[in-house]
């Protein structure tokens, strides 16, 4: 804080002396080792061998993509980290060293930017990765872009492409599974935007309903583990639900050129939305996005064994929702079965940029 | 084009449809071998055994760093990736994979940004790497962010570290020599916020340092060639010129712990700086930046065996301009030393974002 007891704002700091800040924040004795760390041209690393290099990328905007009214500057931190470990998740991969640009003003509150550090750190500590570079610039918008690299689990085929997880590996007679329920944070941001506040002393089921609801749009938790689990398993083919489980589907089925059906009544839904969106649930999990659970795709003997070993090291079991098919028509489709036989008729979602 | 003949704007294509659009123009036969390409979760790739990998990021932002009436949109993409290229270098490494993040109004031109990723291609075709991945977003305001990730050589020595080129390696009693002409880039820039336009027919030496010094502008060449053969003969601290040549020295100084004395008249001064800003040549390039050149710092004899190696490969040979000492105060310093033996003022230059 100024010593008048006024905010500080990163324009009262130098660069290099901001950068400095920041690089402190994210270094934690139990962090991943780099052999040249923030400072240099560019941070290095060993990697390991036998393994495969896995790098993605996603930016966050003011207003287009994010909201300082319903999302914590810690909040969005983790976000902004958590939704790369998510792409590195859906490759079977695990998540060690992000790169972050980061937009500012001049006018940016120092503890809201410090705080934004303070949640990656925790993102970070949370799934075995670290901030190990970046650049902070003036910029007339707030923007965030993290591109963050993974590895692969050492390959024991000698093909080191079976340890990943891709899109392209969808073959008809696969069946269709995700890892957790849908919806939530769609309902959590909603209710978000509708003023909610947690008040309540109560811990009814609709109040702790929404919590989760909540919790799922602030602190998304990917799913690292059970992506590596699946690779253990056998399964070659998955995705994350970031744009929305339809048009997540729909991605796998343009890289691999095959069709998806899913079954609305098999889908699990998140209490959060069912519990408040009643009617409306349904559709919050086929196109609410931003779930992070995986959709794995692959034989049904892997999916079994992957929801084996899953329930052995503890986590939920796969859920079926639907099967893969041959492609029928000029273009890749999606469908969705109702419990009555009918077609659910769907918002492809996704959300669209321009 | 749209049909009237309107420059067609993004908000014309779906995000997905833009990102295929700009995938097709990155990709090249020669480019870098992706085991994984774009389309999936996340680009993947094996790396080489033996080898270190290393990674950085630069954001530029309009109206911040770069100003789209003296910068063609092809030129803005040139320099997005070259200043990464650049620091990939300055860790005496080759570049490999682009992570590119764009955010866009919904109103920027199709065309132009088209161009943006083919002068982001054509940067990579010079240099041996490619875009493998990337996001695009909408934004209130246009920036790019790339992140370079990029591989060592294969240790000869067993020890990783030494395929690299670290601004903490350098030493007292060490040599400091740079591989080029300095302030080429900041009189380019001067001449083109001036209306400087190649109109003249002319081939006067003046017209040639004019446009050599635009050119250094809007086509830097990091280098890459240069950076690795430092690490073959020896060579172990380097930095790029981005900042200014007064302010780049001094993060070496940080970061070894070390003071610098550079001699003024041994600094090769660009003939478009030094024609045309007589004075202020010396000035521009101390402090102008954005030269990418670089600056190595070794014992005379590895700098020595360096400038026979780059005789031998065809390039210009080191100049020797300085050398370090150990640190004589409580924080290091760079002092420039005049050829009458006095101290040359020095505005510390480099970039201040805020």
């Amino acid at each position: 804080l100024h010593p008048e007891g006024k905010p500080l704002a990163v324009s009262g700091l130098g660069e290099f002396d901001l950068i400095d800040r920041l690089a402190a924040l994210v270094s934690a004795p139990s962090s991943p080792r780099l052999a040249v760390d923030i400072g240099d041209d560019a941070a290095a690393w060993a990697s390991e061998p036998n393994a495969m290099t896995v790098a993605t990328t996603d930016a966050l905007v003011e207003g287009v993509h994010f909201d300082l009214m319903t999302t914590s500057w810690t909040d969005l931190g983790w976000k902004a980290l958590a939704e790369n470990v998510s792409d590195i998740a859906a490759m079977g991969c695990q998540p060690r060293y992000a790169f972050v640009a980061l937009g500012l003003s001049a006018s940016a509150p120092l503890d809201g930017v410090e705080d934004l550090y303070r949640g990656m750190a925790a993102c970070g500590q949370a799934f075995g990765c670290r901030v190990a570079g970046g650049d902070v610039v003036r910029a007339p918008c707030l923007f965030i872009s993290v591109t963050l690299i993974g590895e692969s689990l050492p390959s024991v085929s000698g093909r080191p492409e079976d340890g990943l997880l891709r899109r392209s590996q969808a073959r008809p007679g696969d069946v269709i599974a995700v890892t957790g329920p849908l919806g939530g944070s769609a309902a959590g941001l909603r209710l978000l935007q509708a003023g909610w506040s947690d008040a309540s002393t109560r811990g009814t089921d609709d109040v702790l309903a929404e919590r989760a609801a909540v919790a799922a749009h602030r602190r998304p938790t990917p799913r690292v583990t059970v992506g590596r689990i699946l690779v253990e398993a056998g399964v070659r083919c998955a995705i994350d639900v970031s744009d929305g489980l339809v048009a997540d589907v729909g991605h796998i089925c343009e890289q691999s050129h095959v069709d998806a059906a899913l079954d609305a009544d098999r889908i699990p839904i998140h209490p959060g939305a069912a519990r408040r969106f009643g009617t409306e649930a349904l559709e919050l999990a086929l196109s609410g996005g931003e779930d992070y659970e995986l959709v794995g795709v692959g034989a049904e003997t892997a999916i079994s064994a992957a929801s084996a070993r899953l329930g052995q090291q503890g986590e939920a079991p796969l859920i079926v929702i639907g099967e893969i098919r041959s492609q029928a028509g000029p273009r890749p489709e999606v469908r969705v079965r109702s419990a009555e036989g009918g077609m659910v008729p769907v918002t492809r979602g996704g959300y669209r940029h321009f």
